[in-house]
């Protein structure tokens, strides 16, 4: 798949537009979401890095223009104007891992017009999916109150691109390994696993599955005891192990049913075992809600697994984002359809403390006690700064999270502080919005 | 990202166990849906392709390995015997399109332990999204009846691949045309679009921008007409189509607020003009839901296009799917934990009239008036067929969704058909339940 031809046919159609009628002055889109979906106190930037390495890359070659006139049905020739067309435009942008919310930029873009537009729908696929999942994970590193968590998503996520970035994600707000190798191995994440109730059952019995396990893999192993009976598993575990004089750094997993009671009777049990340096590693089916209750009950995991809910964003999996035009040539725009009226202009976000932030125009002075949150990222075409590893964002996710307000770290009830916008921000709102509706009442003269 | 490792670090333990062990007789793996997802009737099967393509290219590289050894933290020598493993065992499936029901295996992977396990995750990460996605574009196609549908997701799935497999799915479900260009030429589907708010904004008026769009692309134009007011933009529309001489093929968008009732009011205004052959194309939040109230009410729109919630599959984006181990050399094998105990053997599933369904042993007979599901696609790693291209798929979906009965098809409540279980299936199951609490018995005599 070409990243150019990866993208919906109106970009190229209204590119090819804006070149034949000339129109190649800067034009300013600005990427949003427009409300945050219930159960969210707070959004986490997220998919700033691959947008700026897509941004980077992006050319139409030769064999894109013909696979732009194939789909438009056209004679290649209409397509040559797009050919040779990079990205060498401005982005200001949140860096990842800070918190966002509803209404405040998290990247604006500034090129030529047909640049601009091109480059939509592959940014808004890269940042309003992770951008989703980021704060699911977020909420679980809430809900885990320092416990350590895993990410398990890999089989669940839609596809194993989608998994790669689930995994980034997890890492960048915390998350303490993967099970997903090749994410392991690209984002510098220890990599994370156990074995499968399908490892258990071919062997004759639990115990000499648990013996195989560590005969091939001397040092800490973790043993599934729930294939049949957990409470059968967990002593036989704790049979093993001791034989074999193992302890610290090993564990033992539950992946089925209410986690909470096997827990204690697990703990108990290899507690009674002189076992007390043994791990539960709990999994199957949990999010931030299970996470939490479990953290509520007291339950002894030392571990939570999280996957398919945090790597689908299962309760939230879009965003209502939009990537809408603000500025064009120097002249302020904007969008009046019915409940889904935009704001012009280039805009800057200006964060208090305690995220008290006002969303105000890109050329204000930063309010007193406030911090601007969009960066410049890219300047002609090329990054200001080397690639973020995932140690940066971290450290971001971590300072804003501790400035979240209470009700907005709720598991249950979160309620996102509310954004304010600058005076001069309304002021031109209304300016702009009264210029249109005075040209569409001269339309209607003519 | 190398297929290989974009795996589940515990598959490879478990692999690395399998060898040293010397187990690598033939076991079976079965891949199904434990539950539908409320508000589904039934599951379209999908997936099978990319999965056969998977298998196909499966083979342990030396660079795997390197990275296998960095994931698991130990020698390179240690990972070894992984090298050069490659798939060639024998795969049973429901051919992509058929509709599939809670507890039918979607498909049964033989092969020496080792690789059955090691394809795992990369399996259940492409047929579970995939199979998501495909019954939510399914829904679409039942509440349009019969009007055409294009698929606008690519903005909002979880990244561009799993953008390009939504397009290729709702193709498989019989959508009209797809806004995305990669997945129109890669799956032969045509490709839609029309022109964004973004586009109209940056001319001195709404009537400039529909000229300029049509004098770029001659022939039937779409002109999006709620960017400022939707009565004044529908007016525009037809003022500018009648000037040029346009009409048949042609359209106007709505895309903002209610469709309903601005479809109304366009489809007069359209008509008074003079315009009857011009099409209103609804597109805004819509999914299955939002299409059936439209078509309920009369609403006079001829193209619907759906994106975000059937890309996302966005009311149930991931499925309970498991990928069970059933078989071991022979011999049936099952997990009895708590609320997920499987059925050992390998299976077929035997559809009868209006998706009356036995789920027996796959080396049952057909029972009289049933056809199986399951074929064999895959025998010594190696295709049986020529891969699909999307028309047969397509028939195979049109020819079940025709035999399912009323209640699966509703929109509000479906009820979905449910499968039963023939008698040898259960008889075994209750006789390797028996033979398995009865190890257990013994283990603890010991």
């Amino acid at each position: 798949m070409s990243e150019v031809t990866a993208t919906d046919l109106y970009e190229v159609t209204m590119a090819l537009s804006y070149l034949r009628e000339g129109m190649q002055a800067p034009a300013t889109f600005s990427l949003f979401v427009r409300d945050l979906p219930p159960g969210r106190g707070f959004l986490a930037a997220a998919g700033l890095e691959p947008a700026l390495g897509y941004l980077s890359r992006f050319r139409v070659g030769a064999s894109d223009v013909k696979g732009l006139a194939e789909a438009l049905r056209r004679p290649v020739e209409d397509l040559e104007p797009l050919q040779g067309l990079s990205f060498d435009g401005q982005v200001r942008a949140v860096p990842e891992g800070r918190l966002v919310l509803a209404g405040e930029p998290l990247l604006e873009v500034t090129a030529p017009l047909p640049q601009a537009q091109l480059v939509e729908t592959y940014l808004l696929s890269l940042l309003c999916h992770q951008t989703a999942v980021a704060p699911k994970a977020a909420r679980c590193v809430l809900a885990a109150a320092g416990r350590p968590l895993v990410d398990f998503s890999l089989r669940r996520t839609h596809g194993a691109e989608a998994g790669m970035q689930a995994a980034r994600l997890c890492g960048l707000v915390g998350f303490a390994g993967t099970s997903n190798v090749a994410a392991a191995r690209r984002y510098g994440i220890p990599a994370a696993g156990t074995m499968a109730h399908s490892y258990v059952e071919p062997f004759a019995s639990e115990e000499q599955a648990f013996r195989a396990f560590a005969r091939t893999h001397p040092g800490p192993v973790t043993f599934l005891v729930d294939t049949f009976d957990t409470d059968r598993g967990v002593a036989t575990a704790a049979r093993v192990l001791k034989d074999l004089g193992l302890g610290p750094g090993c564990g033992i997993r539950l992946d089925s049913g209410d986690l909470g009671a096997p827990a204690r009777r697990a703990r108990t049990a290899l507690d009674e075992a002189g076992l007390r340096d043994v791990e539960i590693i709990a999994s199957g089916g949990l999010d931030e809600y299970g996470v939490d209750r479990l953290v509520r009950k007291g339950a002894p995991i030392d571990v939570s697994a999280v996957g398919t809910r945090v790597g689908t964003a299962a309760d939230a999996p879009y965003l209502d984002a939009a990537y809408k035009l603000v500025e064009y040539d120097g002249r302020p725009v904007m969008k009046l359809s019915s409940a889904k009226e935009t704001a012009p202009s280039p805009k800057q976000v200006f964060r208090g403390p305690g995220l008290r932030d006002v969303i105000g125009l890109a050329k204000e002075e930063s309010p007193e006690g406030t911090e601007p949150l969009l960066r410049t990222v890219m300047r002609g075409g090329l990054r200001t700064e080397p690639p973020d590893t995932l140690a940066a964002p971290r450290a971001r996710f971590e300072a804003d999270i501790a400035a979240l307000p209470e009700e907005a770290r709720s598991i249950g009830h979160p309620v996102p502080p509310l954004p304010t916008v600058s005076t001069r921000l309304a002021a031109l709102t209304a300016v702009v919005r009264h210029r249109i509706e005075a040209q569409m009442l001269e339309g209607d003269g003519q």
